[in-house]
């Protein structure tokens, strides 16, 4: 069965959430040489802006009675259900942006669950199923520090994964990502680098347990 | 001086968000008749999708090397930037959506840091000015409720307008919208139009109170 890889940066040189994610990725790959890799690069190439309205709509109204929007909004949302429902574990690597959640992540979200599989209230297709989610952070957001309690993108996150969707969620993260290139953070770049380090190593372990989960 | 009005739902009939700002415009509108109202319909008409990435690439590179799409992306932001630099005061129409801030409000709210005038770290350049912001949910979210803490939007909302722009952010809620809809709600209705009532009454108060501020 396939790993589903959900990756929400909008750049791909220098993302920090794409490299950690690869090593979440990896072992997984290496034992699963035949299987399928989804992707979905929602910050690269990202859903049509209009597609949740529209697919809001089209659940709305009988299937011969949709625009032609809304019956390609529908089938878009379906689309992206299947992707989960057709996989073995999932990898969502997502950035912190303006201290709140990725506007392509929410977009996402937002779509799946106009489809009726996925509607509130019913039956939890994914339960169960673990979620590997690399959540990556440009600065540093831990107590005591100035910016405690700015990161408004995990607590939705989690809700969603874990409340609404019933993953069995691990969280990779990372902070202080902009150290390097920040000149103001120089003095952070040691723990940066120590921060990085422990990161890698918790992505290629929780690679290998999905591996084993999934054996 | 304009009022700016952002109207984040995603459907016209039936908007709760848009009932209760209208009742927030209202006496400014009759207090100055001849001024503008600067219409945003984030949901309605979405911002394209992948105009904030292209503007953050735009904004890393000099105005003569930048491509079509950035140079494009980089003006809107310049735009939506002069839409709020130039309004009076300011009008936020915020449905929660599946527990989070709108995607469309993220998606403008992004795009908008990266004009050089909203850089992180510089100058508020819209501190001071009033925001009513009207917070719309269909369920309930207080205290004691199930979802309690369920509210994902607000938070981040606020970081934003209050923390990160130096906005003085008067909030209107309004919650239980769908209690009129939903069947296993029906108990909840009469609370429902008690909140609808005091919802209305705010944002009347907070309209004129915006005519006061800006005579």
């Amino acid at each position: 069965m396939p790993l589903f890889r959900l990756d929400a940066s909008i750049r791909v040189e220098g993302s920090h959430s794409r490299e950690i994610a690869d090593l979440v990725e990896k072992p997984w790959r290496d034992a699963h040489p035949d299987d399928t890799v989804i992707k979905r690069q929602v910050g690269l190439a990202p859903l049509p802006s209009t597609a949740w309205a529209n697919a809001v709509a089209g659940s709305w109204t009988p299937a011969d009675q949709r625009t032609p929007e809304q019956a390609e909004a529908v089938a878009l949302a379906a689309t992206l259900a299947d992707e989960l429902i057709a996989a073995d574990a999932l990898l969502f690597a997502l950035p912190l942006y303006n201290f709140g959640v990725s506007q392509h992540f929410k977009a996402w979200v937002d779509l799946i669950i106009t489809d009726p599989r996925f509607a509130p209230g019913g039956e939890q297709v994914l339960a169960g199923k673990t979620a590997i989610v690399v959540l990556v952070r440009g600065g540093g957001y831990g107590p005591g520090t100035p910016r405690a309690g700015w990161d408004h993108g995990e607590g939705w996150i989690r809700r969603i994964l874990e409340d609404v969707w019933g993953l069995n969620v691990e969280v990779v993260e990372l902070e202080l990502t902009l150290a390097h290139q920040v000149e103001a953070m120089a003095e952070l770049r040691p723990l940066a680098d120590e921060l990085r380090s422990k990161a890698e190593n918790y992505a290629a372990q929780h690679g290998h347990n999905l591996v084993g989960a999934s054996a």
